[in-house]
């Protein structure tokens, strides 16, 4: 089975997925009064006319890796932002948005801890994967009542994996 | 001048002004293939057809109390949301939605450390006051570049003060 190399989660190297929402550099600006330092629109929310944007919190379990890549996900309608509250590292499993996707199109990136990300409309993703710790996201995406998610399957044959060392 | 109460921060007391976004009771479903549960639709952003929701990062300084509240602001196009990434509380103030607001008319709270809130489209609101230790927010908000903001501001002898004990 082939193993899918995990990448230092970049702005650079994650653009093509989505956004990476971090404190980094200088403050856009500040507000409240001067009182604190404001770093602007770090991501943006894809959002369809019919869609509505929610806020949500959620609460992932720890999963030891290995990691086997069975299923990938997308929602074409809108982005999906998960932003954690811990500072631990994440890692996320991402292919281009479009029709077709294969183990072959896959990417995998480890967050710094202080990090978040934010999945474009349309970005194929795999599991989101916390192998060191319980963690706390809060996320941003589409009420979901009108349907925007579809799945690809691999099989064991196909199927990729994925671990840290 | 008069002392304006803080009162602990409750979804059913905040209701008038916004949502409080917390992880409370049961999930509402899990996501994930099942490894995380999903605190749903806590918050539910408001946007005008002009405006695009952006993710910010906030960075507070500590500001001692007492406070003295001279200015309120209200975003009548679209909800604002704060949610802490630090296990620390924060006091807000606000005052309905409406063409006018008086000291008179304003109420704080004190969040329990695990609560963040969404302003509702016209709330007032004062200063977010962090008078504990610098804070870190992730903000759900209106790209701003059309303008979206309308002040108040007190004099002397109308302010108010609010202070913990």
């Amino acid at each position: 089975m082939n193993k899918l190399a995990v990448s230092p989660l970049t702005q650079d190297d994650f653009a093509p997925f989505g956004d990476v929402i971090e404190a980094r550099g200088e403050p856009s600006f500040t507000i409240n009064n001067g009182l604190a330092d404001r770093f602007h629109a770090l991501a943006r929310v894809q959002m369809d006319d019919q869609g509505e944007t929610v806020i949500s919190l959620v609460h992932s379990r720890r999963q030891p890796l290995p990691h086997q890549v069975t299923v990938v996900e997308r929602h074409p309608l809108a982005s999906q932002a998960f932003i954690p509250c811990d500072d631990t590292p994440f890692v996320v499993v991402v292919g281009k948005a479009g029709e077709s996707i294969s183990p072959s199109g896959l990417q995998a990136f480890i967050s710094n801890g202080a990090q978040g990300i934010n999945y474009h409309a349309g970005t194929w993703h795999g599991l989101l994967l916390t192998p060191y710790a319980e963690m706390r996201f809060i996320c941003v995406d589409r009420e979901s009542a009108t349907g925007n998610c579809e799945q690809r399957f691999f099989s064991d044959v196909q199927a990729c994996f994925l671990d840290l060392d």
